[in-house]
């Protein structure tokens, strides 16, 4: 059901209510109010946004719909924006990226998304004790909502690393198809995450260029901090971009050699046993005359023949290298 | 046969006929004009488009010729537009996608199109009770069918996505060379759907601009929001690409890692055969000095012997994991 | 030896002649003069071009040189351009482009190119029936060259797209090395190609935007048109190359999958060969006490057991999905 | 523990000293102050930057955090400039690169790191026997400092370059597991280094175009130098990254040769037993009707039989290379 | 040691000489001065440039240091450029690149280079033959150094191009480990090629389009000849660099094939050996009652079916195409 919080900023200090507390501000008043508007449904949204205060049928259509990307609109008397947030629980494949919805005017901000955030949550909070995050005005409480939301990435990104960095190991130690898999998801979200992050840092980067028409020249250094997190961000992401296609060659390159491992030790020992073989067909021949047969120990000559000739090869294989856990070669060090 | 529809907003009123209703039309009037042509005849457009209505030739030919790219072209009293649909029902490979030529005056629309389209047949027969989109003027009608085809891409694109994941899931499964054959079509398809979005996102990016003359001021937002639309289709149709290259690798590695398995397998059983038949060979000797073979139980040990050794084999392959089913290890989560 | 060609609009008349016709046109006056020189030799063209015409002796040298790419060069009395044509006919590897070197002043066209062109012999051929090629002015005439010039990529690249069909076909049936060298050479076709129509595309761009200072403004649309051909050739060519990099997985990937093929029938081969031999070894052996050698139908039993061996592991390997023609698995349809 | 140094240039001399020497600078004055402070703490930094000298809070949190790019902020009084270095003892895989945070103004400069640095002890040792230094002001102080700092990389580089050429050499004679993993972590370190390297480049370029309001324009000349050496670092960083790919794919090729070398050897062996064999089985058979087991030399005829076969077979192979060590064919050089 | 050669064009005519005919030209005046330095030393170097000519302190060392890539400075008095060079006698690997740098003032050009140019010889000893050159301007002398500079790009890519196609089709024949360190080394230098081609096209682009103060606007078309040739190289390099993709991909097919080959031959023989090592196993069986062991040509029987069953099986993989040298299939040609 769609819950509505509505935060005023009134002779300096802060009341918090539901939607009925909108009542009390006045649109050409220094009165500052934030209304953040979670499951949004439709038959509540669009009295609210499009006949109340007249946003545009399209920003508010895009505030309702899913997936739609960071983005930027100018509207007369108010500026519209998309933001995406992650979920850092990020526990099941998939895009857990959140849409976040604002219009900013002179002296209000309206958030709408979906699902429960944080950074939402974390603010709303902090409001009664923070004065100053209203009275600044409602660009730098977006500010401060947007911030909290870009940062969350972090986490999430040092989780993927640490998660790659495993996998590799695991992969280095013993390859096994799920991890094919895995990495096949992996590269999957990140491409997804690149995706998303690349127009919110175009985005951010606007606004910190000065092009959104309600933040204040002021706030633009915090906007321009803010996307400096995001170019990190976006970068990082596409190092570990690039560690997906070291691990899905390190796999791939894993499978090969322990399949060959495997081949060559069968092989290697096939070839120890068919000169045996051979040496037992010699003395099954059925010939008249051989002398061999009718030597006392004859029996133990043909065995120890056979001993002489595995060990031979054994010796003969080891030092060619191709049995024995050689040791790696010295490597220079960088 | 070419097929003409007229629609004319007079008087507040809509109404709609074949082609002798254009006659009904003023060019100076505040009347607005939609004719759509379907399956056009050189015949029959040449003299109402470039005598009639004095369309330039290269504009004519370009909406009767077949492979055009989205584009724009301003001309003195019309803007023209190649626009590129999306059959929803794409059922085989190839490009299924359709061509939208449209003429867009002051006050009047021309569309020209090969196919039935379902965004035209749609908006051709709401007209008549939602007045509303012709009264707008032409330039809002071709917003609303524009719409509609960018919009058909997303349930095509679903369908593919869809089908990606059966068929990698089936890779992972049982690899088939058929399924090679599937991944590489598909990979043109979505190279084909992508050269032909990235043209259309570019013209739109350049409509919702304010590049079109015909198009009003305060129908920007709409067309910019149909960009947006195009934009995120491309985004996903580059997803879609990075997709099917890791399908491309799975189906690889999956084919690599069945031929192995099997390899392994028969490997294995050829490396347990050759001490038994060694050890057959040993007392099929005919030394005249065998003690084993006078032995009572000689034959029954020998047997014996040649149990031990396998079983042992068996036993040693799998310790050292190369047969029986191993558990995947346990990984690490996310 | 270097052929000229002389055409000359005159008072509303053609006349068709060789070099010598050039003196019946006037600089100042309104005629229009076209000179298409043939396999140029630079004691002929630099008397012409340089002394006569006064032409910069670096655009009479590109007229002249074998290699370069599509160009324009702006001087006071003409524009300067260089095209590149395909051969229709390519069925050389190797580099089947043309040069075209042309001249363009207010009221005169030269064209300069080695080989015989077909857009040039049309052209000239046509011309006394259609006077208004020239009277539109030389720009338009250069335009209806060209036009041609470029069109003429369409046919080749189609049969570009059949041969690499076919040839993905093929190698679907039946991968030979002979291919891959196909595959080779083609792919640098298309990269030879795809870098000189990229030049030519932003040449002829350059153009329709209004850069050439001897193209009427009325003529615009039509080189316009021109470079939408052109656009449409390079995207063509960009898919052509992504398809070969297809064929040339599908290869690879078809020689991997026939080898692998081979050596699992064998190996199955091999792998039920063994068991038998053991057999035949184990009542090979001279025990003095083996009951089943005493037997009545010993032989015959040991006979059976073999067959009963070999039956077992073919149903075995069978089971397995190992031999047999198995049928794909039933794909979901897109 | 914090360490702030102190530099003044006051009346044509410098002065060196500790964090009380800042008391003798006026910020209306024509002396020009330095101060390094090296491992910075909040509590000490916060009164000094943010309350004392009134940078920015923003400025003063990226100075303290951990990751930052390079970058340029401008404020009212002063420049703000986050430059990064690498350390030349690479000697341990993962990002060893420090960050340097510059607060420039008219007549002062402030440097922040966490590390010590060569490039800041170098000049603050040269300081008292080079006046110069700061005399020129502190633009041609932070250029002295970031040149060094920039000139770092080409050791790093030439080393990692040598690195890169032992370990391909090694490859080609002796492909081991553990170089594959040396590849990976060498990829993703330069991946790391250029990632780094490119907003340098960058900052940099934006620096010498003049962006910088607090560097004088004499002195753009010397920042576009070192905007040449970064701009020759992220080259070579480019080429040793292809050199990466190149060696990733001599090892892979030099492991799936080695294998092959092994298998080729071992089945030629057993193609040269089987026959072998089959002698010996011939003449092992029980038929009482075999001539040559009756004849006096059949044993010696059978071995003859034997060796002859090994030899033919050995000579066969050689013949169509197969075994031996065949020289390089001879190679046109280039 | 450093050589200097002085060349003046002095009322009409020139004189050339050593370093002592600086003084006899006057910066004020219209004669053209050309000073080139060979194997520059900095004591020699400095008083020269430094402190007669007055050259920045920057420049200086520019012209001196090793690997400073193509780039352009302007200074007030004069141009300073950096130009790439290659020797077309490449036969080691490796960077055979040579840097120009050149001072390009009013009147005067100064060139300094490392080691002897052929394309600086060539304009010195042509210049009193041609006093042209250096009449028109040191501009047109500095074009004539550079466009010969450019144009010994051609024959060194022509001879790469040879190289590679030998290289590929020796690939064909019989791939070698050898070739593959030659294409990695291959690889590189047209890597290295390619880095500074860009740099030098983007300088020559710049000069072409009048950014250099001191060539004059008549000589700004001979510039952009140069880099209509520059551009033209570049684009040959890239072509190399897709052809060396192919050569590597074409040697890891061929290596692939080969083994395969061998491997195939050889499991193929094994695996007509072994039914008939089956056949002799089972008549050596010890069955008191075997009947064919008492046939008369029992012994010729068996011999019988030995060679029907190798003859029947080589029968078999010939039809299935496994062995033979199977013809080409016939290709359709393009």
């Amino acid at each position: 059901m769609t819950a509505i919080r509505v935060s005023l900023h009134q002779n300096g200090s802060i009341r918090q209510g539901d939607v009925a507390l909108i009542d009390a501000w006045r649109a050409d008043s220094e009165d500052k109010l934030w209304v953040d508007i979670q499951q949004p449904e439709r038959e509540i949204l669009e009295p609210l946004l499009e006949e109340r205060f007249g946003f545009h049928e399209l920003a508010a259509e895009d505030s309702l719909s899913l997936n739609t990307l960071p983005k930027y609109d100018a509207f007369p008397n108010y500026d519209f924006f998309i933001f995406r947030a992650v979920d850092v629980n990020l526990h099941v494949h998939g895009a857990q990226t959140y849409k976040l919805a604002a219009f900013l005017g002179r002296n209000f901000l309206f958030t709408v998304h979906r699902e429960a955030m944080a950074a939402i949550d974390n603010i709303c909070n902090r409001l009664p004790q923070d004065a100053r995050l209203l009275m600044n005005g409602p660009d730098f409480l977006l500010y401060s909502i947007v911030d909290q939301m870009v940062d969350a990435h972090f986490p999430l990104l040092e989780r993927i690393e640490e998660f790659v960095d495993d996998l590799q190991e695991q992969i280095f130690k013993d390859a096994h198809a799920s991890q094919l898999d895995e990495v096949l998801h992996l590269k999957r979200d990140i491409n997804i995450l690149r995706r998303q992050s690349l127009p919110q840092r175009e985005l951010l980067n606007q606004i910190s260029r000065g092009d959104a028409q309600f933040i204040q020249k002021q706030h633009l250094i915090y906007f321009r901090d803010v996307y400096d997190h995001m170019f990190r961000i976006s970068e990082t992401i596409d190092v570990e971009r690039d560690m997906m296609s070291g691990t899905m060659e390190a796999y791939l390159s894993a499978v090969a050699n322990r399949t060959n491992e495997i081949m060559k030790v069968l092989t290697i020992f096939s070839a120890i046993m068919l000169p045996l073989t051979l040496i037992a067909g010699v003395y099954g021949m059925n010939f008249a005359n051989e002398p061999e047969l009718h030597w006392h120990f004859g029996y133990w000559y043909a065995l120890g023949l056979m001993a002489v000739t595995a060990i031979f090869m054994l010796f003969w294989f080891r030092r060619r290298g191709w049995i024995g856990h050689r040791d790696a070669p010295p490597r220079p060090r960088i």
